[in-house]
């Protein structure tokens, strides 16, 4: 295996994101705020580990072959982690190094778990710094679920290789304008999104702060109390609006740019995404009212608002849901294991994977009573072949298996059997916060074990690369030959 | 669809069952208990409604068709458990019939979770009813395992048609005799069970209705506390050995008798279970003798009687583990999930499952390093088809998506978190205790609310039936044409 382009492409990850810590640099020495030496430091420090990576490896430059490609994505992911955790680690705030590291990995997974507390009085380069991991992050998780997974064939994402390969439709427009489509839309989305935040009464940097993590479904806050900080009805809709954006294909927006709107709607993952939403909120909302002093409205809004949150990945807060008893908590759990859709910046195990495993159950259940019958699938008007079958169920038994080992491990450094499971969960699916009085909507991660922690950062990347991606570097016949 | 056969053999069930009746109704007239009139008035009605359905339906005895297959399957365990539960409704427990239907089905399916306290000054009808109820389901299940489900090719069942169709193979003893050895393989187990733990201490009643709860790993017991009741070493070393006998593939016995014991441990899924049986036994061990006062012997012994309780599906307890924190809970979850093996009357996912998953989740793996090569699948010496995988792992992921539906429902009457989904796992396992304080090894299912008590009546038939057998009943295609 010839891993120095590997390195090569890693060392230009690292310069990019240590440039980027110039960024909250420059925030906090406007703000005299002494952490923007931490950030130049890091900084500096990751642009020299990039650069000797880029000159160590430059010989190596070129293209990356199949199994190269899964390495260059596990290893990119743990080892930005690694870099954009220094100055969490330095920056005074009193994290550990598995703090910060969690808090990196949480922030570029866009998972939105958090170790620290007291953001409401944080100084901006570290507010500025989360939003950002969150931003780039998302980037980087879309560029990978469009360009990366589909052609590795990661747990049924074949299914969506047809974006490049189907060149012989003229209308389709090519990878690289698709790519430039996607960045745009990410872009234009945020800063509408941000615009939205600053009118309806936030300043500029939880603006900014927020875009970022609401279009990425990351979650990160500029406050302890989350969205609920603002407490304005107006802010709760833009971010529903935001996060169920951030949760759509994103090659829908550049699709449907061509083609007037009309084709986002004709996506049947959409049209299941958005039905799970509608029911998912209706139930909650008729629940709500029935059962708390909460007006039909509010109940709605509330509703919406957290299924949005949780199903989006985000992870947003605005009230402690865990307090309203064991039916919302359980909702709650099942939006976290859904997911959005697939090649947008959700997490968990995705629309697509769950409309596929419906109809290979409907098919098996079809086939107990004529056992000679065919029953073909189709997603998307094209024929699901057994085998995408066959890895999507996979994948999706994986990712309860995974789940279940994680919650074994949790318990075992002590954690409750609540805590220990939705944070697997919320891990895993790369959402936020987990059910209980710890780790829920109301609590945060601080007061974990170490040990916790880093089996959760562990939890978080799974999840991301679609699990596959990761236990494949476990297999020893991988680095065979 | 031709029903009338299926209601002939209903019916004929039906007077089995009736006639069982008068067992513990002459137990009861000698022990001069009034009870006794309920048994007799039960079983005449329920005779007289058997007699009835033969007699209106013997012009269509004959063979049953594929799909009629189906209903018969379904239909019998919903009919019997409705006349098993008379006695129980009627002989002044003070259960209401929700109660009398979720421990009739609790004992039929054999699960073992049961509504009733006060069980140690019951009378002796009563509780010889509950463990013929075992007994009599233990071998139900048994019939089904092994002559009904793998031709119906539920779940991947379709594995075990070899005992039947490689009649070439002059070796292979014939249905018929499997059959007959099967049931003297199951009686032989229950009389010497019975006979050990009357050497152990237990006096007549205790010790038949314990060895029909033990072989047929149903879990009922003549006392609230369970096995720990009898405080005795040796009594809980009789229920480990039945309990683990109980879970093994019954027609190995078969076999194992004509080739002198060797076959019983060269079959690969037997293996499997004894592994996990000893690795989940060796760390509960070490933890608890690590972090709770207890001497390694004993924690050996209380580690594996858990263990084989809960992975055996028979629910037999010693001690309250929910006392012991998380980790031993989680561990216990875990094995409600497994199960034992197939062909026995074990419930749950079943270990030739989990091995025919983990051999799809390496395929699929492998399949990412390589996607054009081909990784041969086999199962006891024989290829695993595309199609057997594929029901296997549909199945797998099923089982979990029913047991979330179900900790939906139940969370949604108002059970919590961790009884809801421990409910769920266990009614679908067929196991007997969940967690917390309310169903935990040391509480019951009295006192959780009818809906609860239907809903988890509902769970226990869908595990024991395979979920497919059930699920099939309700897709609008199966009825038609």
């Amino acid at each position: 295996m010839n891993l120095r382009p590997v390195f090569y492409i890693v060392g230009l990850f690292l310069i990019f994101l240590g440039a980027a810590m110039a960024l909250p640099a420059a925030v906090d020495l406007a703000a005299d705020n002494p952490d923007w030496r931490t950030f130049a430091v890091s900084g500096v420090i990751t642009v020299f580990m990039g650069g000797t990576l880029m000159l160590g490896f430059r010989s190596g430059a070129g293209s990356v072959a199949r199994r190269e490609a899964f390495v260059l994505t596990a290893l990119s992911w743990v080892v930005l982690c690694a870099f954009a955790a220094l100055p969490l680690r330095f920056a005074g705030l009193g994290l550990s190094y598995a703090d910060a590291y969690f808090e990196a990995m949480s922030g570029l997974t866009t998972t939105g778990s958090t170790v620290m507390t007291g953001l409401d009085g944080a100084p901006p380069g570290i507010l500025l710094w989360r939003g950002l991991l969150q931003g780039l992050g998302g980037v980087g998780i879309i560029v990978m679920a469009v360009a990366v997974l589909p052609f590795l064939r990661v747990g049924g994402m074949q299914l969506f290789q047809a974006e490049s390969s189907d060149r012989s439709e003229k209308a389709l427009p090519s990878p690289v304008q698709i790519a430039r489509g996607i960045g745009l839309a990410y872009l234009i989305l945020m800063l509408g999104t941000a615009a939205a935040y600053g009118l309806a009464g936030m300043n500029t940097l939880e603006a900014i702060v927020h875009a970022m993590s609401s279009i990425s479904t990351g979650g990160f806050s500029t406050s302890d109390s989350s969205i609920g900080h603002f407490d304005s009805a107006a802010i709760e809709w833009i971010a529903i609006v935001a996060m169920l954006l951030g949760s759509l294909p994103f090659v829908l927006y550049v699709r449907a740019l061509a083609s007037a709107g009309g084709e986002l709607f004709r996506d049947s993952q959409v049209q299941v995404f958005l039905a799970i939403v509608i029911a998912f909120t209706a139930v909650l909302a008729v629940w709500l009212n029935a059962t708390e002093p909460i007006a039909p409205t509010d109940a709605i809004r509330i509703s919406l608002f957290n299924v949005a949150s949780i199903i989006s990945t985000t992870g947003y807060a605005n009230v402690d849901y865990v307090l309203w008893g064991p039916f919302f908590s359980a909702a709650i759990i099942v939006l976290t294991f859904i997911g959005g859709c697939t090649g947008s910046t959700a997490g968990a195990i995705k629309v697509f994977r769950l409309q596929i495993v419906w109809m290979t159950m409907r098919a098996q259940i079809l086939h107990l009573v004529h056992p000679h019958a065919v029953y073909p699938m189709r997603f998307a008007g094209r024929p699901v072949s057994a085998e995408v079958a066959a890895a999507v169920t996979a994948f999706c038994f994986a990712y309860v298996l995974t789940a279940a080992a994680l919650t074994l491990g949790l318990c075992f450094v002590g954690l409750d059997l609540v805590t220990a499971f939705s944070g697997a969960a919320t891990a895993l699916g790369n959402v936020g916060p987990g059910l209980g009085s710890i780790i829920g909507p109301a609590g945060n991660f601080a007061s974990l074990p170490d040990a916790a922690k880093w089996m959760l950062s562990a939890g978080m990347l799974l999840g991301r690369l679609e699990l596959f991606t990761v236990l494949l570097m476990v297999v020893p016949r991988f680095w065979r030959a």
